[in-house]
């Protein structure tokens, strides 16, 4: 068993610090998947893009906004996000302070 | 893409009610793993028991035990908790309000 806070793991600084990735079992411990969590800082964006893995995302604070192909959408703590595979997503943080996001993905998607 | 706040989601009860399991996207439209949201009443606990895939869980809200056979941790809010295959494991809300995280399995734990 491995517990830690998040605020010990040592995050991966993105885009200039304006997202931080914290990883929280390496890809080569994880038996299938990897559980992240993203920071973003107000107005920070992830790439509007699409990949061949899944994404199951829960939003643990702060507002952002989902964009995909159809439109977008405004969640907050509490909202869950399914991205299917190979389908075009982005989070924006609309929210004033940090926003934050647990996204698990399965061990090919942890790059 | 699926979106929605897990008050949308219609929880299973399980023990009476004690613990309530959400389920964000089905087990046969998950392409790998299942991300799962339980919520534990005051003093509700989940069994002691292990099974031959992993967990990944991050606390969202309140205080929990987490046992093991080597000993009790105190986790909250921003907590992750890695227990791996065949690992005795038991969750107990030690908070005076409901107690919930976040539990992801491979999708052949979730029965």
């Amino acid at each position: 068993m491995v517990i830690k806070h998040s605020s010990e793991v040592e995050p991966q600084k993105l885009m200039d610090g304006a997202v931080l990735k914290r990883v929280f079992i390496a890809k080569d411990q994880a038996p299938t998947f990897v559980m992240r969590l993203f920071t973003l800082q107000p107005n920070a964006a992830t790439p509007f893009h699409s990949h061949a893995w899944e994404h199951e995302v829960f939003v643990v604070e702060g507002k952002l906004k989902v964009v995909c192909e159809k439109g977008e959408t405004i969640v907050e703590k509490g909202h869950f996000v399914y991205v299917a595979p190979n389908e075009l997503h982005q989070f924006v943080n609309v929210s004033e302070g940090p926003s934050s996001f647990i996204c698990v993905v399965p061990k090919e998607g942890e790059v």
